[in-house]
């Protein structure tokens, strides 16, 4: 994701891998379809495109007139896209913090500060992303099989990966690992992003689907599973993309490792546990269609909850830019 | 699953929902070919169509020249089509049978045995499922939300059901059920089969994505789970559509009723346990393409093990025409 001319430069998502193309955003309505109908995904890439989405949405203004209203407007419209990512609102809440600071020293002023406060998100993010990622290839060993869910690569993050993010990081200091890459129905994000994303990287990888992780690690083919997240309680709870808690329980189960692999900014610490997270439901259509063809029978009712909520105590351990937090609800001293 | 003119005609399974293709046809080639592809698939329904299959096979014989041979290699054709289902072992065995002792009878009469043999594979399945479908709605409760998996309706047998016959029979006796359908990846055979068939009879269901399984019953949204089986071994292991084992290891997790259902020509008293199993691996490309369209990128490889072996200590009960076996490994007595 790329600030350009004025405009914010994003790869769609949703139609990759078949087909690179870059869209070019120049209002805050346009990030946020982008952000709703997930053109752009992942908790950290949502966030930060939120905080570009606000900037556009300020560069827009002509003058100062209902500058407050225009604003919470702006910030409304974004704030109403995803409900269960929390660095949306997270970096949504910098974003005000800004105006707020800023709001009486003259619009140019106002949009010069929110400019660089969405480049410092990004930046900061990047930078958390580049130490979680370090912090995490400690645990990766030599021969490892990695099970990873959705992806949390570039695509997603700030542009290097949380858990796909250690994944890069084990590779690039020399361990030969495989990673096995869950396609994660219904939007299939492993299937077409993480594996396009393994095979640029050129790190060796096998797609299954959903329904063969549990096979897998009964036959002894799974080293450790990571996954990222989209919203961690104060308590080490976990909100993740749906089908996360299934490989949870199953890696409970065959006693493997599992982690989470998250920046800090993903932590909201007034949850106190996960039961207060909103689960984002989506079209049931993403379920009943793939790729736009109808697969199931005419009028097929379908369930599409997008995200899943995993209990710490099935959480090995919770893999952050400021250290490894094991059991997960050590994570509580940052809350 | 008919017998008609001379051939077989079945419904293209690889075409429901859009379409409802009927094949007709006419050598023991083209039912190998039907099974291999999977226009027809389900264990029982693969072990009746091997039948008919071999009752082609005979018919176009010319003249009673070679006839051993020639029957064995019909035979080979057939038993190479899908290695796990033991339903069409035990079904070709019983061809076999019958060929041994009409094969001095002459072509004309030996012809007519191997039809009536198929004939009575078919009715016999069909009055297992009804027996098993009656046996097993007796656990199911008034309310129940009942999860299953893959299609085991009459599709995929003698044209009742196992674990869908079971569903069938619970709505017929007036007991108000929901049945969640887990879409069943890589060839959704939940999503357009089961859905399809529940859509027929007027029962009320939602599919999910298998991935939502865990979730679901997390949030006790799931009664219980009945599912099929391709092959029982001996101690009561069961080998089923791949992503059984998960749902079991999930179901175990939540204190979740799993159910198996299964006529007893699925068991398999050879073997000892699953163990023993062998489980195909089909193309990658059911996983990197749907319905013909690559959603993968170029050159990703590809898992697709087809089935997976549930052990005997995850399921409740096998509920089979000869009672219910609970727990599992009861099933021993008729092993």
């Amino acid at each position: 994701m790329n600030w350009a001319d004025g405009r914010v430069e994003l790869v769609d998502q949703r139609q990759l891998p078949n087909r690179v193309k870059i869209l070019k955003l120049k209002d805050h309505k346009g990030v946020a379809a982008a952000i709703k109908e997930m053109a752009v995904r992942g908790a950290p890439a949502i966030g930060v495109a939120s905080a570009y989405g606000i900037v556009l949405g300020a560069k827009n203004l002509k003058d100062e007139k209902h500058l407050d209203e225009k604003f919470a407007s702006i910030v409304e419209e974004l704030s109403r896209t995803r409900p269960t990512a929390v660095n949306l609102f997270w970096a949504i809440a910098r974003m005000k913090e800004i105006f707020e600071k800023h709001r009486h020293e003259g619009l140019r002023k106002l949009q010069q500060a929110l400019l660089a406060e969405a480049h410092r998100i990004k930046q900061e993010g990047l930078e958390a992303d580049k130490r979680l990622s370090r912090n995490g290839a400690k645990l990766i060993k030599e021969g490892d099989a990695i099970l990873t869910h959705c992806n949390t690569g570039a695509l997603a993050t700030a542009e290097y990966g949380t858990a796909l993010g250690i994944i890069k990081a084990a590779w690039q200091q020399g361990k030969r690992i495989k990673v096995l890459v869950a396609e994660t129905r219904p939007l299939l994000q492993g299937l077409r992003l993480t594996a396009w994303e393994l095979a640029q990287e050129g790190i060796p990888f096998e797609i299954i689907v959903d329904n063969a992780a549990g096979s897998l690690m009964q036959r002894g083919e799974v080293s450790r599973v990571i996954v990222g997240a989209d919203r961690i309680a104060a308590n080490g709870d976990v909100a993740n993309k749906i089908g996360t808690y299934s490989l949870a329980v199953l890696a409970h189960h065959h006693k493997i490792p599992f982690y989470v692999a998250a920046p800090t900014s993903t932590i909201d610490p007034s949850l106190k546990d996960g039961s207060g997270i909103s689960i984002e439901e989506r079209e049931p259509k993403e379920v009943t269609h793939i790729q736009g063809i109808k697969l199931a029978p005419r009028g097929a009712k379908a369930r599409n909850p997008a995200f899943d909520i995993t209990p710490r105590f099935l959480i090995t351990a919770i893999i952050t830019e400021r250290g490894i937090f094991r059991p997960a609800r050590a994570i509580g001293k940052l809350a």
